[in-house]
């Protein structure tokens, strides 16, 4: 097995952006990512001097195929005004933020650069739904698993639907954790779906009512969130509202060595674990009610951070699909293996609960453009571990997070732990 | 700008392989990946055991494009066996591998790993020639240049006219690069095309006569290369035997920790140089001539490894087209602006010259798939200084070496120095 090793010295995050998540038409992987550069500048407590920044990784999933541009990476860094920085794309599916973040700690970590621009983006929304689905399906194993007519909606709802007969759990349980991603999205001005699930009913009654269609008779959310017509069925037992959205968006984290985090601000956030595992695509696997890369992964980021599960305060986790989130809460060890869905019922990964999870509003509700979704994540942590969370700030006091992000089923997953020492 | 810090600690290449390059219907890149880590078990000296491999890194530009198949790296991993290490796609357009080759040096620098198998791998021609054009083109900056009608060809041909027009070359000029190219290609089992250009003609008229047909009067390599029938115009002044061909293969190198290089060998290759760097696409650049990102990526790495141009001793550089390897070679200092297509007319840069530059046949003949091509170079220069290239063998001790891989028209450019040091 691979060993978990020490990394040759220390890095700290210094600053961290994401542009708005949502469909927009007429910007692009560049505009995007312009947008989150500018966050970051804001966001580094020092004045930030751009020069300083001696190389870029970027996650990007497939611009090939959703922007007919590859070869993004000099691109973002030309349009940010780095050149002739080195910058390298880095891809693993929807992990490519995440693998390009573990990326940039090692560069640092190698003596090589002390200060490294993190980016991730994607532009998904000039294709429609269909063509993204066929795009995204080509993170699976293409010969075997397509033809026999899957796409990631049916994926996960193999896992989940496995996840049902072993464990007990009924579909309205996956709703808790749509539920709860909503709430937090709704306190998320970046989020995609900035509204809670009651604020969507509520939108879809008035519209019915402002059309002269027949007014819709849900009078709770879970009334919506039963009816076909509120909620349909993707791919059963996942309705819509399991699923995260078709999004453009990017994101970016400014890391450093760790000796020099005082120029930028007085209140980095190390990171301290990092861990990364690959697995065979879903066909090729013992089971489907767990991700075997994410607990190596898990592992591998909570050795070299010297933690355990239970350290870990918050935690930003890859809900492609709400069931993606119970297995992860599973997967990362918060919760023990079919106890995930009842965690999310009784409100324990709540962003008052015990173990917040996606305070963000999640892949869920935030949005998912893929390659930028990890970097996304570590946004999130940064805010809410140094109290600028605003909204959705958590009460408690956060001096160690977590971050998983998962490429495709699970071949690749990527985890990283983060520490803020003041 | 930049800083060329040093690595945290040394890095040497243990073991090499490569697929053979060419079209191979009913191969994909897994098929060819497993034959270039076959080639890698039999390289290195010592007994390998594959389960000592860390993390895997993969230079591949587009098989989304190429094949439908994103998220390659876990599924490369498993054809190997080399499950659940990390594995991870890096994509910089042609120079894919190259910067994987860096990724890789810096994650054991990163004191992260000790063991990290890079590859490169391509599959191109299941598309017919426009519809790879098409997915080459996507590494240029699409939204500025593809709507002015350009294309790769279109791209080296306007460099090939600027130089033309500024240091007086002729077409003819740039045909002793395929010339020789070729002849280091016939030499080299693995090449794509393995003959020379008078082998080339010769089949184009015993095929001539055998069809039929009447046969061609070309007498010498020159009449052919200049007959529009033998070597026709792709984009004025470039030629077919100008341009590098479509091809499938795939390349592997074994890197590891210099401290440990002697459980796999006593005859190592040390990586002591490694430069990259950034540029806007070519439309953007004041000049057509040389390539900016390819100076500053060589002077970083000759800093690095405490080198100059003139104690490298053979070149692998990136003949995409032959006036490609032109620029490189002035790029790279080892000419003077303006003389690098006179130092290929007098000799200098074939096998036995004063340096040797593509002694496997580059990118032009030994092929260019073009995610693999990094990483290809850095296998000839394995054999080549351990004095294992067989009939292309050059004569003279090689100490020194450099390989030289460029994205797209320059927009990245990552270049290597190699030291063999008993």
């Amino acid at each position: 097995m691979p060993t978990s090793r020490k990394l040759g010295r220390g890095v700290a995050m210094v600053g961290a952006g994401m542009s708005r998540f949502g469909a927009f038409a007429g910007k692009n992987s560049r505009d995007l990512f312009v947008e989150a550069f500018k966050e970051i500048k804001k966001s580094v407590d020092k004045e930030l001097d751009p020069s300083l920044i001696e190389t870029l990784y970027i996650g990007n999933f497939s611009s090939d195929q959703f922007e007919h541009q590859a070869h993004i990476a000099p691109l973002l860094a030309d349009a940010v005004g780095l050149l002739p920085r080195p910058a390298t794309r880095v891809e693993d599916a929807c992990a490519s933020g995440g693998v390009a973040l573990r990326q940039g700690v090692m560069a640092i970590a190698s003596g090589l650069y002390d200060v490294v621009l993190v980016g991730g983006a994607e532009k998904m929304t000039a294709l429609n739904t269909a063509a993204v689905t066929e795009a995204l399906a080509t993170a699976a194993d293409v010969p075997y698993e397509i033809p026999a007519g899957f796409t990631f909606p049916g994926f996960y709802a193999a896992m989940a639907s496995a996840y049902m007969h072993r464990y007990g759990m009924k579909s309205k349980h996956l709703m808790n954790v749509a539920i709860k991603n909503h709430d937090n999205a709704a306190l998320n001005p970046n989020a995609q779906f900035g509204m809670t699930i009651q604020n969507w009913m509520e939108g879809r009654i008035a519209s019915a009512v402002k059309k002269g269609k027949p007014k819709p008779t849900w009078s709770t959310i879970w009334d919506f969130l039963h009816d076909e017509s509120g909620n349909p069925t993707v791919a059963w037992p996942l309705r819509l509202f399991d699923c995260s959205p078709i999004t453009d968006g990017a994101a970016a984290i400014l890391l450093v060595a760790e000796e020099r985090a005082h120029e930028f601000t007085d209140h980095p956030i190390h990171i301290i674990g990092s861990g990364q595992a690959s697995d065979s695509a879903l066909h090729g696997r013992p089971g489907l009610t767990t991700i075997p890369a994410a607990k190596i992964a898990a592992s591998q980021a909570y050795e070299m951070a010297g933690v355990t599960r239970d350290d870990i305060r918050i935690a930003e986790v890859h809900d492609c699909f709400t069931i993606a989130e119970v297995i992860a809460s599973e997967d990362l060890g918060f919760f023990a293996p079919g106890e995930g869905f009842k965690a999310a019922e009784d409100g324990m990964t709540a962003r008052n609960g015990a173990k917040p999870i996606n305070t963000s509003g999640g892949l869920k509700a935030k949005g998912h453009p893929v390659g930028a979704s990890g970097v996304a994540q570590a946004v999130e942590v940064w805010k809410q571990m140094r109290g600028q969370a605003e909204a959705r700030q958590v009460e408690m006091d956060i001096p160690l997070a977590l971050t998983h992000n998962v490429g495709a089923t699970g071949s690749t997953c990527v985890v990283h732990v983060y520490e803020r020492r003041n």
